[in-house]
Protein backbone atom coordinates (compact mmCIF):
# COMPACT_ATOMS: atom_id res chain seq x y z
CA UNK A 1 0.00 0.00 0.00
CA UNK A 2 1.14 3.26 -0.94
CA UNK A 3 -0.28 6.30 1.04
CA UNK A 4 -1.53 8.97 -0.37
CA UNK A 5 -1.51 12.49 0.86
CA UNK A 6 -3.88 14.76 -0.06
CA UNK A 7 -2.72 18.84 0.00
CA UNK A 8 -2.70 21.82 -1.82
CA UNK A 9 0.31 21.76 -4.80
CA UNK A 10 1.75 24.79 -4.61
CA UNK A 11 2.66 25.70 -0.69
CA UNK A 12 4.13 23.64 2.09
CA UNK A 13 1.44 25.03 4.31
CA UNK A 14 0.16 22.51 6.98
CA UNK A 15 0.51 19.17 4.43
CA UNK A 16 4.70 19.71 5.08
CA UNK A 17 4.17 18.48 8.63
CA UNK A 18 2.80 15.21 7.25
CA UNK A 19 5.48 15.26 4.17
CA UNK A 20 8.14 15.44 6.90
CA UNK A 21 6.94 12.49 8.85
CA UNK A 22 6.81 10.32 5.66
CA UNK A 23 9.55 11.32 4.56
CA UNK A 24 11.75 10.40 7.67
CA UNK A 25 9.66 7.13 8.03
CA UNK A 26 10.94 6.23 4.66
CA UNK A 27 7.73 5.53 3.10
CA UNK A 28 6.16 5.29 0.18
CA UNK A 29 3.82 8.03 -0.91
CA UNK A 30 1.81 9.64 -3.38
CA UNK A 31 1.61 14.00 -3.39
CA UNK A 32 -1.69 13.81 -5.30
CA UNK A 33 -2.13 17.71 -6.11
CA UNK A 34 0.83 17.44 -7.73
CA UNK A 35 0.28 14.83 -10.00
CA UNK A 36 -1.55 15.46 -13.49
CA UNK A 37 -5.57 16.41 -12.27
CA UNK A 38 -4.62 15.87 -8.69
CA UNK A 39 -5.81 18.56 -7.31
CA UNK A 40 -9.28 17.74 -9.06
CA UNK A 41 -9.35 14.75 -7.34
CA UNK A 42 -8.47 16.23 -4.06
CA UNK A 43 -11.38 18.82 -4.35
CA UNK A 44 -13.60 15.70 -5.63
CA UNK A 45 -12.81 13.65 -1.95
CA UNK A 46 -13.66 16.85 -0.20
CA UNK A 47 -16.90 17.45 -1.99
CA UNK A 48 -18.46 13.70 -1.97
CA UNK A 49 -21.42 13.27 0.14
CA UNK A 50 -20.92 9.74 0.23
CA UNK A 51 -17.47 9.62 2.59
CA UNK A 52 -18.32 7.97 6.38
CA UNK A 53 -15.50 10.32 7.39
CA UNK A 54 -15.13 13.48 5.42
CA UNK A 55 -12.31 15.66 6.20
CA UNK A 56 -13.31 18.91 7.29
CA UNK A 57 -9.75 20.92 5.17
CA UNK A 58 -6.61 19.51 3.61
CA UNK A 59 -4.41 17.86 4.37
CA UNK A 60 -5.57 14.61 4.72
CA UNK A 61 -3.69 10.96 4.46
CA UNK A 62 -5.16 8.18 2.35
CA UNK A 63 -4.24 4.54 3.75
CA UNK A 64 -5.86 2.06 1.73
CA UNK A 65 -9.57 2.76 2.53
CA UNK A 66 -9.27 5.01 5.34
CA UNK A 67 -9.22 9.09 5.30
CA UNK A 68 -7.45 10.63 8.13
CA UNK A 69 -7.09 14.13 8.11
CA UNK A 70 -6.04 16.88 10.87
CA UNK A 71 -2.45 17.43 10.78
CA UNK A 72 -1.88 16.47 13.68
CA UNK A 73 -4.38 13.05 13.81
CA UNK A 74 -2.24 12.09 10.99
CA UNK A 75 1.07 12.57 12.84
CA UNK A 76 -0.52 10.24 15.38
CA UNK A 77 -1.51 7.55 13.23
CA UNK A 78 1.99 7.86 11.42
CA UNK A 79 3.73 8.13 14.53
CA UNK A 80 2.49 4.75 16.09
CA UNK A 81 3.01 2.81 12.38
CA UNK A 82 6.65 3.90 11.81
CA UNK A 83 8.63 4.53 14.92
CA UNK A 84 7.99 8.42 15.21
CA UNK A 85 6.46 8.75 18.06
CA UNK A 86 7.16 6.45 21.53
CA UNK A 87 5.22 2.77 21.96
CA UNK A 88 4.55 3.90 25.70
CA UNK A 89 1.03 5.94 25.92
CA UNK A 90 2.30 8.50 28.00
CA UNK A 91 5.16 8.95 25.83
CA UNK A 92 2.53 8.99 22.29
CA UNK A 93 0.33 11.43 24.77
CA UNK A 94 3.92 13.83 25.73
CA UNK A 95 4.41 13.76 21.73
CA UNK A 96 1.36 14.51 20.39
CA UNK A 97 0.54 17.16 23.09
CA UNK A 98 4.14 18.70 22.01
CA UNK A 99 1.94 18.62 18.16
CA UNK A 100 -0.71 20.42 19.21
CA UNK A 101 1.36 23.25 20.55
CA UNK A 102 2.49 23.70 17.68
CA UNK A 103 -0.44 23.61 15.78
CA UNK A 104 -1.20 26.66 17.95
CA UNK A 105 1.65 27.82 17.16
CA UNK A 106 1.04 27.98 13.13
CA UNK A 107 -2.72 29.40 13.39
CA UNK A 108 -0.75 32.37 15.41
CA UNK A 109 1.54 32.74 12.68
CA UNK A 110 -1.10 32.56 10.29
CA UNK A 111 -2.91 35.13 12.08
CA UNK A 112 -0.37 37.43 11.55
CA UNK A 113 -0.93 38.47 7.95
CA UNK A 114 -4.84 37.45 8.09
CA UNK A 115 -6.17 38.56 11.59
CA UNK A 116 -9.29 39.61 9.91
CA UNK A 117 -9.93 36.61 7.56
CA UNK A 118 -9.03 33.82 5.35
CA UNK A 119 -10.80 34.98 2.42
CA UNK A 120 -9.67 38.39 2.07
CA UNK A 121 -6.28 39.32 0.45
CA UNK A 122 -3.71 40.70 3.11
CA UNK A 123 -4.25 44.07 1.28
CA UNK A 124 -7.04 44.31 2.86
CA UNK A 125 -6.23 43.47 6.38
CA UNK A 126 -2.56 45.11 6.30
CA UNK A 127 -3.29 47.52 9.20
CA UNK A 128 -4.68 44.90 11.05
CA UNK A 129 -1.54 42.59 10.62
CA UNK A 130 0.87 45.31 11.64
CA UNK A 131 -1.14 45.70 15.12
CA UNK A 132 -1.09 41.55 15.48
CA UNK A 133 2.08 41.09 14.03
CA UNK A 134 3.95 43.20 16.60
CA UNK A 135 2.13 41.26 19.52
CA UNK A 136 2.56 38.34 18.26
CA UNK A 137 6.52 39.08 17.50
CA UNK A 138 6.18 40.87 21.26
CA UNK A 139 4.67 38.86 23.39
CA UNK A 140 3.65 35.12 21.82
CA UNK A 141 6.66 34.18 19.75
CA UNK A 142 9.04 34.58 22.83
CA UNK A 143 6.50 32.75 24.57
CA UNK A 144 6.08 29.85 22.85
CA UNK A 145 10.07 29.43 22.11
CA UNK A 146 10.95 29.59 25.48
CA UNK A 147 8.61 26.79 26.20
CA UNK A 148 10.49 24.48 23.64
CA UNK A 149 13.53 25.51 24.94
CA UNK A 150 12.62 24.82 28.04
CA UNK A 151 11.38 21.16 27.23
CA UNK A 152 14.42 20.31 25.56
CA UNK A 153 16.39 21.69 28.58
CA UNK A 154 14.46 19.43 30.97
CA UNK A 155 14.27 16.58 28.91
CA UNK A 156 15.58 13.73 31.29
CA UNK A 157 17.35 12.06 28.32
CA UNK A 158 19.16 14.80 27.45
CA UNK A 159 18.40 18.08 24.82
CA UNK A 160 18.94 16.47 21.89
CA UNK A 161 14.81 15.52 21.52
CA UNK A 162 11.76 17.06 22.77
CA UNK A 163 11.14 13.49 23.75
CA UNK A 164 13.00 10.85 25.35
CA UNK A 165 16.51 9.61 23.54
CA UNK A 166 15.03 9.11 20.21
CA UNK A 167 13.70 11.33 17.26
CA UNK A 168 9.93 12.23 17.13
CA UNK A 169 7.39 13.77 14.95
CA UNK A 170 6.88 16.45 17.06
CA UNK A 171 11.05 17.26 17.16
CA UNK A 172 10.20 16.99 12.61
CA UNK A 173 7.59 19.50 13.30
CA UNK A 174 9.56 21.92 15.58
CA UNK A 175 12.01 22.04 12.56
CA UNK A 176 9.73 23.55 10.07
CA UNK A 177 8.52 25.64 12.50
CA UNK A 178 11.69 26.46 12.92
CA UNK A 179 12.28 26.83 9.52
CA UNK A 180 8.85 28.80 8.69
CA UNK A 181 9.80 31.80 11.41
CA UNK A 182 12.63 32.63 9.23
CA UNK A 183 11.30 32.57 6.64
CA UNK A 184 8.82 35.18 7.95
CA UNK A 185 10.69 37.02 10.32
CA UNK A 186 13.96 37.22 9.73
CA UNK A 187 14.78 40.12 11.82
CA UNK A 188 12.74 38.62 14.60
CA UNK A 189 14.94 35.97 14.68
CA UNK A 190 18.10 37.36 14.53
CA UNK A 191 17.42 38.86 17.16
CA UNK A 192 16.52 36.29 19.63
CA UNK A 193 17.74 32.76 17.77
CA UNK A 194 20.73 32.80 20.91
CA UNK A 195 18.40 32.80 23.55
CA UNK A 196 17.07 29.83 22.22
CA UNK A 197 20.11 27.42 21.78
CA UNK A 198 18.11 23.76 22.02
CA UNK A 199 15.46 24.88 19.96
CA UNK A 200 17.78 26.10 17.19
CA UNK A 201 20.25 23.01 17.69
CA UNK A 202 17.21 20.84 17.33
CA UNK A 203 16.37 22.65 14.22
CA UNK A 204 19.52 22.21 12.66
CA UNK A 205 19.96 18.21 13.94
CA UNK A 206 17.26 17.51 12.19
CA UNK A 207 17.91 19.13 8.87
CA UNK A 208 20.80 16.75 8.76
CA UNK A 209 19.18 13.68 9.25
CA UNK A 210 19.91 11.71 6.36
CA UNK A 211 16.08 11.29 5.05
CA UNK A 212 15.17 14.67 6.07
CA UNK A 213 18.41 16.31 4.50
CA UNK A 214 18.21 14.38 0.98
CA UNK A 215 14.05 15.63 1.07
CA UNK A 216 15.09 19.20 1.65
CA UNK A 217 17.49 19.43 -1.66
CA UNK A 218 14.91 17.49 -3.95
CA UNK A 219 12.19 19.07 -5.66
CA UNK A 220 9.85 17.38 -3.39
CA UNK A 221 10.51 20.27 -1.06
CA UNK A 222 8.34 23.45 -2.10
CA UNK A 223 10.34 26.90 -1.60
CA UNK A 224 8.80 28.88 1.22
CA UNK A 225 6.42 31.80 -0.75
CA UNK A 226 3.95 34.48 -0.48
CA UNK A 227 0.95 32.42 -0.67
CA UNK A 228 1.67 30.22 2.27
CA UNK A 229 1.16 30.09 6.25
CA UNK A 230 4.89 31.45 6.75
CA UNK A 231 5.38 34.70 5.16
CA UNK A 232 7.46 37.39 4.89
CA UNK A 233 6.08 41.03 4.87
CA UNK A 234 9.24 43.25 5.95
CA UNK A 235 6.38 45.19 7.53
CA UNK A 236 5.84 43.06 9.98
CA UNK A 237 9.30 42.07 10.52
CA UNK A 238 10.96 45.56 12.29
CA UNK B 1 -6.69 7.59 42.02
CA UNK B 2 -9.01 10.84 41.61
CA UNK B 3 -7.98 12.70 38.71
CA UNK B 4 -7.14 16.81 38.78
CA UNK B 5 -8.09 19.04 36.41
CA UNK B 6 -6.16 22.42 36.41
CA UNK B 7 -8.32 25.40 34.69
CA UNK B 8 -9.19 28.61 35.48
CA UNK B 9 -11.72 29.01 38.08
CA UNK B 10 -13.95 31.71 36.54
CA UNK B 11 -14.64 30.53 32.81
CA UNK B 12 -16.18 27.27 31.30
CA UNK B 13 -13.38 27.84 28.44
CA UNK B 14 -11.73 24.97 27.19
CA UNK B 15 -11.60 23.45 30.56
CA UNK B 16 -15.18 22.70 30.01
CA UNK B 17 -14.49 19.99 27.23
CA UNK B 18 -12.89 18.28 29.93
CA UNK B 19 -14.82 18.80 32.91
CA UNK B 20 -18.19 17.67 30.33
CA UNK B 21 -15.86 14.11 29.49
CA UNK B 22 -15.13 13.34 33.25
CA UNK B 23 -18.77 14.24 33.94
CA UNK B 24 -20.36 12.19 31.51
CA UNK B 25 -17.70 9.19 32.41
CA UNK B 26 -18.63 9.55 36.15
CA UNK B 27 -15.29 9.90 37.60
CA UNK B 28 -14.73 10.97 40.72
CA UNK B 29 -12.40 14.23 39.65
CA UNK B 30 -11.11 17.61 41.76
CA UNK B 31 -11.45 20.90 39.81
CA UNK B 32 -8.08 22.56 41.60
CA UNK B 33 -8.71 26.09 40.79
CA UNK B 34 -11.95 25.75 42.66
CA UNK B 35 -10.70 24.94 45.70
CA UNK B 36 -8.79 27.07 48.22
CA UNK B 37 -5.89 28.12 47.18
CA UNK B 38 -6.09 26.04 43.77
CA UNK B 39 -5.46 28.92 41.35
CA UNK B 40 -2.01 29.13 42.83
CA UNK B 41 -0.92 25.35 43.18
CA UNK B 42 -2.24 25.43 38.99
CA UNK B 43 0.24 28.93 38.80
CA UNK B 44 3.22 26.86 40.71
CA UNK B 45 2.56 23.91 38.38
CA UNK B 46 2.59 25.95 34.99
CA UNK B 47 5.75 27.72 36.62
CA UNK B 48 7.66 24.50 37.78
CA UNK B 49 10.80 23.97 36.08
CA UNK B 50 11.57 20.92 37.09
CA UNK B 51 8.27 19.12 35.15
CA UNK B 52 9.85 16.72 32.33
CA UNK B 53 6.08 17.15 30.72
CA UNK B 54 5.03 20.93 31.58
CA UNK B 55 1.89 22.63 29.49
CA UNK B 56 2.41 25.09 27.81
CA UNK B 57 -1.14 26.35 29.28
CA UNK B 58 -4.09 25.69 31.14
CA UNK B 59 -6.36 23.18 30.86
CA UNK B 60 -4.49 20.09 32.52
CA UNK B 61 -4.89 17.18 33.87
CA UNK B 62 -3.04 15.50 36.52
CA UNK B 63 -3.45 11.41 36.43
CA UNK B 64 -1.35 10.07 39.71
CA UNK B 65 2.34 11.07 38.85
CA UNK B 66 1.49 12.12 35.37
CA UNK B 67 0.63 15.63 33.65
CA UNK B 68 -1.37 15.54 30.45
CA UNK B 69 -2.04 19.01 28.89
CA UNK B 70 -3.70 19.98 25.68
CA UNK B 71 -7.56 19.90 25.53
CA UNK B 72 -7.47 17.35 22.76
CA UNK B 73 -4.91 15.44 24.05
CA UNK B 74 -6.49 14.89 27.59
CA UNK B 75 -9.92 13.94 25.64
CA UNK B 76 -8.16 11.71 23.87
CA UNK B 77 -6.65 9.55 27.42
CA UNK B 78 -9.62 10.23 29.07
CA UNK B 79 -11.57 8.92 25.59
CA UNK B 80 -9.64 5.51 25.81
CA UNK B 81 -9.70 5.09 29.41
CA UNK B 82 -13.48 5.95 29.98
CA UNK B 83 -15.13 4.52 26.95
CA UNK B 84 -15.91 8.16 25.68
CA UNK B 85 -14.09 6.78 22.14
CA UNK B 86 -14.37 3.34 20.09
CA UNK B 87 -11.89 1.01 20.73
CA UNK B 88 -10.95 0.93 16.76
CA UNK B 89 -7.65 2.75 15.67
CA UNK B 90 -10.23 3.78 13.19
CA UNK B 91 -12.86 5.18 15.19
CA UNK B 92 -10.53 6.50 18.22
CA UNK B 93 -8.54 8.55 15.24
CA UNK B 94 -11.88 9.52 13.28
CA UNK B 95 -13.22 11.00 17.14
CA UNK B 96 -10.11 12.63 17.67
CA UNK B 97 -9.83 14.43 13.58
CA UNK B 98 -13.42 15.74 14.80
CA UNK B 99 -12.39 17.16 18.14
CA UNK B 100 -9.59 18.62 16.29
CA UNK B 101 -11.73 20.48 13.87
CA UNK B 102 -13.50 21.70 16.91
CA UNK B 103 -10.96 23.09 18.96
CA UNK B 104 -9.99 24.92 15.54
CA UNK B 105 -13.35 26.57 15.74
CA UNK B 106 -13.36 27.15 19.24
CA UNK B 107 -9.81 29.38 18.21
CA UNK B 108 -12.17 31.06 15.30
CA UNK B 109 -14.57 31.82 17.94
CA UNK B 110 -12.25 33.23 20.12
CA UNK B 111 -10.94 35.46 17.58
CA UNK B 112 -14.22 37.01 16.86
CA UNK B 113 -13.51 39.07 19.93
CA UNK B 114 -9.75 39.22 19.87
CA UNK B 115 -8.50 39.40 16.65
CA UNK B 116 -5.42 41.25 17.19
CA UNK B 117 -3.97 39.96 20.74
CA UNK B 118 -5.39 37.91 23.67
CA UNK B 119 -3.70 40.13 26.11
CA UNK B 120 -5.67 43.58 24.82
CA UNK B 121 -9.06 44.28 26.22
CA UNK B 122 -11.81 44.01 23.55
CA UNK B 123 -12.43 47.45 23.72
CA UNK B 124 -8.96 47.79 21.88
CA UNK B 125 -9.70 45.98 19.21
CA UNK B 126 -13.35 46.47 18.77
CA UNK B 127 -13.37 47.53 15.13
CA UNK B 128 -11.20 44.75 14.23
CA UNK B 129 -13.38 42.59 16.23
CA UNK B 130 -16.57 43.91 14.27
CA UNK B 131 -14.54 42.94 10.84
CA UNK B 132 -13.67 39.22 11.87
CA UNK B 133 -16.65 38.89 13.38
CA UNK B 134 -18.80 39.39 10.12
CA UNK B 135 -16.54 37.16 8.23
CA UNK B 136 -16.90 34.65 10.92
CA UNK B 137 -20.60 34.87 11.16
CA UNK B 138 -21.13 35.02 7.35
CA UNK B 139 -18.24 32.19 6.07
CA UNK B 140 -16.46 30.33 8.45
CA UNK B 141 -19.60 29.32 11.25
CA UNK B 142 -21.54 28.15 8.44
CA UNK B 143 -18.76 26.15 6.92
CA UNK B 144 -18.36 24.45 9.97
CA UNK B 145 -21.78 23.68 11.08
CA UNK B 146 -22.31 22.36 7.63
CA UNK B 147 -19.43 20.21 7.82
CA UNK B 148 -20.95 18.86 11.26
CA UNK B 149 -24.47 18.38 9.80
CA UNK B 150 -23.28 16.66 6.69
CA UNK B 151 -20.97 14.16 9.55
CA UNK B 152 -24.29 12.95 11.19
CA UNK B 153 -26.11 12.64 8.44
CA UNK B 154 -23.76 10.87 6.33
CA UNK B 155 -23.68 8.35 9.45
CA UNK B 156 -23.50 4.73 8.64
CA UNK B 157 -25.19 3.81 12.06
CA UNK B 158 -27.49 6.95 12.30
CA UNK B 159 -27.52 10.25 12.78
CA UNK B 160 -27.92 10.09 16.03
CA UNK B 161 -24.27 10.34 17.24
CA UNK B 162 -21.08 11.54 14.95
CA UNK B 163 -19.29 8.67 15.65
CA UNK B 164 -20.86 5.09 15.38
CA UNK B 165 -23.61 3.84 17.18
CA UNK B 166 -22.81 5.33 20.62
CA UNK B 167 -21.87 8.16 22.29
CA UNK B 168 -18.43 10.07 22.44
CA UNK B 169 -16.24 12.94 23.68
CA UNK B 170 -16.66 14.76 20.54
CA UNK B 171 -20.52 14.36 20.73
CA UNK B 172 -19.67 16.54 24.02
CA UNK B 173 -17.75 18.85 22.81
CA UNK B 174 -20.05 19.70 19.75
CA UNK B 175 -22.85 20.38 22.42
CA UNK B 176 -20.66 22.78 24.66
CA UNK B 177 -20.16 24.32 21.24
CA UNK B 178 -23.31 24.96 20.06
CA UNK B 179 -24.28 25.91 23.94
CA UNK B 180 -21.27 28.38 23.71
CA UNK B 181 -22.65 30.22 20.13
CA UNK B 182 -25.99 30.51 21.40
CA UNK B 183 -24.72 32.20 23.99
CA UNK B 184 -22.34 34.28 21.84
CA UNK B 185 -24.22 34.86 18.39
CA UNK B 186 -27.70 34.32 19.54
CA UNK B 187 -29.46 36.20 16.30
CA UNK B 188 -27.30 34.22 13.37
CA UNK B 189 -27.74 30.75 15.45
CA UNK B 190 -32.04 31.79 15.55
CA UNK B 191 -31.64 32.47 12.00
CA UNK B 192 -29.86 29.76 10.90
CA UNK B 193 -30.68 26.77 13.56
CA UNK B 194 -33.05 24.90 10.85
CA UNK B 195 -30.05 24.49 8.47
CA UNK B 196 -28.51 22.16 11.06
CA UNK B 197 -31.38 20.01 12.60
CA UNK B 198 -28.80 17.04 12.94
CA UNK B 199 -26.22 19.59 15.16
CA UNK B 200 -28.99 21.08 16.94
CA UNK B 201 -30.68 17.57 17.65
CA UNK B 202 -27.14 16.20 18.79
CA UNK B 203 -27.04 19.41 20.97
CA UNK B 204 -30.36 18.65 22.77
CA UNK B 205 -29.45 14.49 22.60
CA UNK B 206 -26.20 15.38 24.95
CA UNK B 207 -27.93 17.92 27.63
CA UNK B 208 -30.76 15.01 28.51
CA UNK B 209 -28.19 12.57 28.83
CA UNK B 210 -28.46 11.87 32.54
CA UNK B 211 -25.24 12.68 33.67
CA UNK B 212 -24.98 15.74 31.89
CA UNK B 213 -28.17 16.90 32.85
CA UNK B 214 -27.42 16.70 36.36
CA UNK B 215 -24.09 18.36 35.69
CA UNK B 216 -25.91 21.50 33.64
CA UNK B 217 -28.26 21.98 36.94
CA UNK B 218 -25.34 21.68 39.37
CA UNK B 219 -23.24 24.04 40.42
CA UNK B 220 -20.10 22.89 39.05
CA UNK B 221 -21.28 24.25 35.50
CA UNK B 222 -20.18 27.66 35.40
CA UNK B 223 -22.46 29.95 33.33
CA UNK B 224 -21.29 31.30 30.67
CA UNK B 225 -19.71 34.91 31.05
CA UNK B 226 -17.91 37.84 28.94
CA UNK B 227 -14.78 36.79 30.14
CA UNK B 228 -15.21 33.53 28.64
CA UNK B 229 -14.12 31.98 24.97
CA UNK B 230 -17.98 32.45 24.08
CA UNK B 231 -18.87 36.27 24.63
CA UNK B 232 -21.93 37.77 24.24
CA UNK B 233 -21.19 41.48 22.41
CA UNK B 234 -24.55 42.77 20.43
CA UNK B 235 -22.20 44.55 17.99
CA UNK B 236 -21.09 41.64 16.85
CA UNK B 237 -24.17 39.70 16.29
CA UNK B 238 -26.24 42.06 14.24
Amino acid sequence: MRYELYYWASIQGRGEFVRLALEEAGVPYVDIARTDGGEDRMLALLADDTLASPPFAPPFLKAGNRVIGQTANVLLFLGERHGLAPKSETGRLWTHQLQLTLADLVVEVHDTHHPIASGLYYEDQRREAKRRATDFVTNRLPKYLRYFERVLASNPKGPAYLVGARSTYADLSLFQVVAGLRYAFPNAMARTAKRYPQVMALHARVAARPRIAAYLASERRLPFNQQDIFRHYAELDR
